[in-house]
């Protein structure tokens, strides 16, 4: 098993990269990790050399390069290294946490789709409130600008054999994101593509939800087009963070009684932020693609990064996406 | 000025209706009210028949009934009256808390739309974290299920008209909701709709807005197609209320130690509750029709309808809709 990782992305790399792997090796020291990115810098924070190499360049992706331009100028930059590795057959799966476009045009353009798979999406897995362990995969969360209903049926099947083979969960519940829960509700796209997720015989699909019923775990997978997607994640990220904001500004507003119940609430509030915290499912896979190809935020610690390498090291282990190439050419056997 | 009101409408009519007109009265002594619904209900709540007149109908419009079909079929249905009495010039305005698919279809096929304006747009003032007096008006949150590049512009000046004249913003900052800030950005719809806003000389418009920004009132209008308005809608509210009962939890598990935290931070909380709670701004509004046609939340009590009267009151004393009309008629002269 090897993990191609861009050491070069995000806003504290190498750094948080490089310890994270680090505390990764630990949970799989049967992983190989072979690091792109500038050696003397990737040196500093690697403790443990064993299954680890590092293959040096000093060229990079910055967050706000134009992102299809950068992939194809910098052809020596550390995330299109990695890609490549990914294509020739050295590396099983990317990892990176750099310029979110340009690794979707990596994906795209250098590891490539799995056969009969139009569009691959975003997908990540939120949090369900009140249940810590729980957690739903949406897609696409913007890797599209415009889907067809055809595309949200091939989310249906990527994200329930997502939901399955790498999350445990043995039937996946699969929901269509809608402005309304009867069958009658939708969009031109929404409608048409409510019958063809009730025609897929391959996923158990529930019906139209809610976005105000997402947080509670009405479904194990969610899927809509990439505009709703990414409005619908950004609403929630933004929410929450407002209301955290709000919560600190209130309770600093009361003086020294906001002190003092803060600090009688210090576990109350670590565990709330906790639970909101959706890093530990791991980070955002294109997927769709022949490999894993899994971002997390830019602004991410080191244990966001373990946690995206055991997500990584699961999808690997279930060889989920080598089940979904089968599925898919199968498919177009049927036809 | 005249206030049409579907006494019928809500999950607590006609009692929470009636208690906040009665509110209502109190702030603004000069305007008649027109109370439609079963009389003997509402007389029990009525302590000031000052300006107030009941008109009886025993037939009403259910929270789940088909909204065009009930409308055409209940014609003696408090909402239906309600709306008549707009059309045939004995009421300025109507007021509902009841169905909201029913008050669209009565707003569109018995009020009318203003001429020119293609697709009249629900419209809703979201607060703005951390300015308790802030708020945004966006649009459409979910009039219509799919709209063009052009009816969004409208929305940028119903919204911007909306935000000058009724909220006294001098010049109103507009955005359009987008997966990007940058101008390259967006779906088929939002970079054309993009185009035509830029054109637009009515309105002050500042480019692409995220969604995870609304709240930090990055804009005084955001406009979106309804069906992202509607999904993003929803995502503020589920995760605002996900997050109030995850804090609740978290604070009970901690047992007397929570206790006597969240009774420092009482005062704190209740702000906080306060700060998201925007049925102060008033109703959501089905903008774009000739007279103002308002809808609260069926759960609603007294105090929100006390608000919405004074936003139907601002309303009217501001003549927007008056002033809308004739800008939407001069536009057509221009062409």
């Amino acid at each position: 098993m090897r993990i191609a990782v861009d050491a070069m992305g995000g806003d504290n790399a190498p750094k948080a990269i490089v310890e994270g792997v680090m505390l990764a090796q630990q949970d799989f020291p049967e992983i190989e990790f072979i690091l792109y990115g500038k050696e003397a810098e990737i040196k500093k924070y690697v403790t443990n050399e064993k299954n680890l190499t590092i293959v040096h360049t000093d060229e990079k992706i910055a967050s706000d390069d134009e992102p299809v331009k950068a992939i194809r100028r910098k052809k020596t930059a550390s995330m299109v290294l990695a890609a490549q590795a990914v294509k020739n057959g050295e590396a099983d799966a990317i990892f990176s946490a750099g310029n979110t476009g340009a690794l979707l045009a990596a994906g795209l353009f250098i590891v490539g789709r799995i056969k009969n798979i139009e569009r691959p999406g975003l997908m990540s897995t939120l949090p369900v409130i009140g249940n810590p362990e729980g957690g739903f995969d949406m897609l696409d969360l913007g890797a599209n600008a415009d889907n067809k209903p055809e595309h949200l049926v091939q989310y249906g099947v990527l994200g329930s054999f997502y939901a399955q083979k790498v999350r445990g969960i043995s039937t996946p519940k699969v929901g269509l994101l809608n402005n309304g829960t009867e069958e009658t509700k939708g969009s031109e796209v929404t409608k048409k593509a409510f019958e063809l997720l009730t025609e897929e015989k391959s996923i158990n699909f529930i019906g139209n939800v809610e976005a105000r019923d997402l947080l509670s775990g009405v479904a194990d997978v969610v899927v809509t087009d990439g505009f709703t997607g990414n409005a619908v994640l950004k609403s929630i990220e933004g929410t929450a963070l407002n209301m955290m904001g709000l919560l600190k500004t209130s309770i600093l507003a009361e003086g020294v009684k906001g002190k003092l119940g803060a600090l009688l609430l210090k576990k109350a509030l670590k565990g709330m932020k906790n639970e909101m915290d959706y890093s530990k499912h791991g980070g955002a896979v294109l997927f769709g693609l022949k490999a894993p190809v899994v971002k997390t935020h830019g602004a991410t610690g080191p244990e966001a990064v373990r946690y995206t390498i055991r997500q990584i090291h699961t999808m690997l282990e279930t060889n989920v996406v080598g089940q979904l190439v089968t599925h898919f050419e199968e498919d177009s056997k049927d036809e």
